[in-house]
């Protein structure tokens, strides 16, 4: 495997202009491209230019609308829902979180429930909207079904991630952002391409069975939730994942559970959806609706601190704070540049000469 | 194991009059009775009048103040942070949803976080008196440090639940109610008195060494956050796990990670405490903010049908449905009564005795 390094300018450009190429407005094409870029900034790959190609080809499938018209359908003082006419989730979700905040700014909190979207890249990029104005940042999504829940060998939910996050004083944001099944679609990838097993506990096969193949989703296979086995706490991951589901579709009006449309376009939509496209659920309280936001950040610093030292089973492993690792990745790709993978730039490579703009070279 | 079964009108006499006796006023007992017995109705033995005794010896040691002035004590419309004066959580937490939810019917939604506060009981009970109002319910606490985080040999964290509830139509409503840690230690005390071994993944030694022994709490070991360790998850258990905590504590001016006030009353609290007693964290969401009622209920009721018809891997299991068994069980022990452990029937007698009340017999 290698990897071939790109400033995060060349990439901001060639992303932009495929955005525009499939007929994007400039300002559409720049927001979509930063979610993207931010998420290979911060070294996580699988949700970033690795992903421009499927967005196309949903586009040609006419299952994106890149001239959306989103809109605010219903809403209370601190509640939305938004309809995103089938736009990019890359740009509806920013828009939703911006309607967020500016409740949250008028009444301390501001909730939206989102339907007729599609995926929205990194949770953390919209949570983070809400942490650089000093409110917690909330945002969940729905996703393509994936994921078992306990007991079953249907696939019946998405990798449905959930993020919160919290900003802090002189630390990076905490930012929680994580996938409710027990290891997201990238790890598989990972040991696909290395060609190495994975651990037990990740996936099960298409009679429910444990695997430790890394391809067993190709052959109806599943995903396990967070905590893998029912002593585990899987019904716990399900739990979690039932609730992203549930308000991020049940309560916008998208689809749920198994009608949630795939993200690859080689998999048709449900004929029989029970909602519009993909949902997610944004939300922004307020720090200082509690009280002083230097009071929290203060002490979310102590906090900090307690366990960044705690004592640790393995000398060399230090305990993480969540979000501190994306924060060193984009402090050092930002300098140093967001090395993709070769089949990554073959790929785009491939996209360029399809739309007939500038590859990557 | 031997068990003996009490009428709910029994158990409810009993535990108001040792809630009268400690000096709560009538109301207070009245509420916080509700909250234990709604938890041994539901199956939740752990957290229902197993733990009377325990509140009686923190009442004891002074670090429970049974005629609180709990009170709001910074707000916005939408959030507000309540200082809960060492009262009991049991009456502490329902006060503050019931500032979630009028705050929720004005503006449609509420948010309070809150310090000074002691253990709360089941999550649940307090999502639920949102639910019954249309709304969706969200609670959380921070608890006793006995967990600890990822590549961690230190009890940073306590077992800190998650709640989310929502209203469905025909059907119970969904509630998702889950400790992040793998296992919560109601589990491992079933262990020891079958004095049986406990499966890997459930707590580590106090050197963070894998350990199958239910009593490896008390020699310093620690409970794992869900997902057991890093290559299935731990992070995301630990992630969720300071969620709770920092909505609940770093937010409201509670103690947070090592420092809250452990639940036994042989362990005394910090010397140096960095907030006032524990935190918990409340919310209401008025469904009709987001799209009418009926429709969320008729959608709800959908994923229900779907989830609960689901092809499972084992004839004899089915998928459940969150908040299912504890509504079986409560409509079972409602006509039946509840069963409690022989060991737990001689320790409430023994509080009769010391109290100077009647017993259970």
């Amino acid at each position: 495997m290698n990897f071939i390094t790109f400033t995060e300018t060349k990439l901001r450009a060639f992303t932009h202009s495929v955005f525009k190429k499939m007929g994007c407005s400039d300002e559409h094409a720049t927001l979509a491209t930063d979610v993207l870029i931010r998420s290979d900034l911060r070294g996580i790959d699988s949700h970033g230019v690795a992903r421009l190609s499927g967005y196309v080809r949903l586009w040609e499938k006419n299952r994106i609308n890149v001239t959306p018209d989103i809109k605010i359908v219903h809403e209370t003082p601190t509640t939305a829902t938004i309809d995103g006419d089938a736009g990019l989730g890359l740009v509806v979700a920013p828009f939703a979180m911006q309607v967020a905040i500016e409740k949250a700014e008028k009444y301390g909190s501001g909730w939206v429930s989102v339907k007729n979207s599609n995926h929205f890249g990194i949770a953390g990029y919209h949570a983070l909207m809400a942490v650089e104005k000093d409110m917690i940042g909330i945002s969940m999504t729905n996703a393509s079904p994936l994921v078992a829940p306990t007991y079953s060998s249907e696939r019946l939910l998405g990798t449905n991630p959930m993020c919160y996050a919290f900003p802090a004083g002189k630390y990076p944001p905490v930012i929680v952002d994580m996938a409710t099944a027990a290891a997201a679609n990238g790890k598989l990838e990972i040991a696909q391409r290395a060609n190495k097993s994975i651990p037990d506990g990740w996936v099960q096969d298409k009679n429910g069975e444990n695997s430790t193949n890394p391809n067993e989703l190709k052959s109806g296979g599943s995903l396990l939730p967070l905590g893998s086995d029912k002593d585990h706490g899987s019904h716990k991951g399900y739990g979690l994942s039932a609730t992203v589901d549930i308000l991020s579709a049940v309560l916008s009006g998208a689809n749920y559970g198994p009608w949630v449309p795939p993200f690859v376009a080689f998999l048709e939509p449900s004929a029989n959806p029970v909602g519009e496209g993909l949902g997610h659920f944004l939300g922004a309280m307020r720090v200082d609706g509690f009280r002083p936001a230097a009071d929290f950040k203060n002490h979310l610093d102590n906090w900090i601190e307690r366990f960044k030292s705690a004592e640790t089973i393995d000398p060399d492993k230090k305990v993480i704070i969540p979000g501190e690792p994306e924060h060193e990745f984009e402090l050092e790709r930002k300098v140093n540049g967001i090395p993709l993978i070769d089949v990554v730039v073959k790929d785009l490579n491939e996209l360029a000469i399809k739309l007939g703009i500038e590859g990557l070279g």
